[in-house]
């Protein structure tokens, strides 16, 4: 059942990385390829460059044709109905936080059985779980949303540090994951809903520029 | 003597794609070692990301002392000519049309030896030709130039989706190769000429815009 | 003691290319992960990318948790201590061209040891020198600095020759890899000292526009 429940949640993580991709697209007035290929580069970004930094290759999304069927079918979903998804910005959310959650605790255990150190790991799960949206960024020439003190890398990063310590408690192992997944998740849900963001570093520069 | 053909196909391809990096490149007023950079990884560019993804490493021009050389030469006279060079463009558009058809044929012929998925090898073929674009195009800060109703990267797609329709029928298997890369070569030929560009999926949002 | 030399260059130039990019990163007024970010991207980006060219994975930093927990610290220093150390600009710009020296030949090395031709292995040096600018750059959505008519990759560049030049003479092995160090690191300390640059490719081209 719970193999049920993450496959689930990978399923719609996909599926809201890659309609993210496809409303960041058409802010910048892409054409329909442009459009699909931003898409798929958000949602299988992120995994594809874990698994060239590890060396891990061919990449997954190569032997898998469901993953990349799957994008391509919520893209053009998303092209043709962008006037209703657009009123469900709030479900959106909710699946993109999970998607969150659940890529970086595959980033997570895929450190963790290549046996790489736990800071590594945490490194990895933020890779897996940031770096589609960051590609998707540096293609439409945006600098990236999560240099800019929204709470996004923070939550895989915190979410990455709770799993290890977790993990040297004792904690249910079978949990760990769905735990971890839930943390991030509420992290993201609660920075959001409370519009928390990280402390300005640059504050006393602004004031000798107001003054 | 098809080989020849074929080999002959790829020094033009190469060539016109490096001269094509130089001039992006030296309307961003770059100096020498810059734009020798960008026209060798607009060259090689796709056909690195190509084996980065699929582990075929290391890359190919690594051993291949050839096809750098090339590229080198290539930039240096299209730098000194650069005033010669400009009166040919069109001669430059249609070698660097071949070489989209071939680089794509390419990529197709790579994944079907890896034995992927059909959809995946019409990927890597449209990645073999058009991503040596898009990285000169992130690296010179322009949102690349695919993403804008050209029909550039559609000309790979559809070539990759004929190559295996014809693939399954009875066409002779040793022309297969020459016959869709003059296909990518006359959609991309004829886009231009005729001025042919994807539909504008943005054309209500205008009309709002401007009444 | 060459050995431990070469590892406290190593060390130098680590910390001051992490701090090149917490000060890049604050420029641009990100947050402090973002600053985290960049600044570990520079330091390991040349590296990374050469490594994955190459197919030498998992990426080293992933096997060698000292340095990027060097990295972690410099960067948290820089944050903290950014008001003392602008006061450090020559100092620091001294650690960062002997680190560019040392980089250059740590790729160089790292070619010669795969085998590969000595035009490749200049390549190689280049990027593992350079390539961490770059990548930092392209995040922080500028034009990279190394197109800029800086004497910067040229230093690189001829420094690799200079390599290949001494290893057919008679020069002593043991000392050619601190020999073109120190010939990186003076080529960049003498062309910033004097402020030579590049040819200017574009001259006729401003006069026209000027008169």
């Amino acid at each position: 059942m719970k193999e049920d429940l993450l496959r689930l949640i990978e399923i719609l993580g996909t599926i809201t990385f890659a309609i993210s991709g496809v409303f960041a697209a058409m802010q910048k007035r892409l054409d329909i390829f442009g459009i699909l290929i931003i898409s798929f580069i958000t949602s299988i970004g992120g995994g594809t460059l874990r698994d060239v930094l590890l060396g891990d290759l061919p990449v997954k999304w190569m032997r898998d044709i469901e993953t990349p069927a799957l994008i391509l079918v919520s893209a053009i979903c998303a092209v043709l109905f962008r006037h209703i998804i657009k009123n469900f910005q709030q479900t959106l959310f909710i699946f993109d936080s999970l998607g969150l959650g659940f890529f970086t605790v595959l980033g997570l255990q895929k450190g963790i059985r290549f046996g790489l150190n736990p800071g590594i790991c945490v490194v990895l799960g933020t890779i897996t779980g940031c770096f589609g949206g960051v590609i998707r960024d540096i293609l439409l020439n945006n600098i990236p949303l999560i240099f800019r003190r929204e709470i996004y890398a923070t939550a895989c990063i915190l979410g990455g540090i709770i799993y290890f310590i977790l993990y040297s408690t004792r904690f249910p192992k079978e949990w760990l994951d769905v735990t971890v997944m839930l943390v991030v998740f509420m992290i993201r849900f609660l920075a959001v809903k409370y519009n928390l963001i990280l402390p300005d570093l640059y504050k006393d520069k602004d004031k000798k520029g107001h003054h």
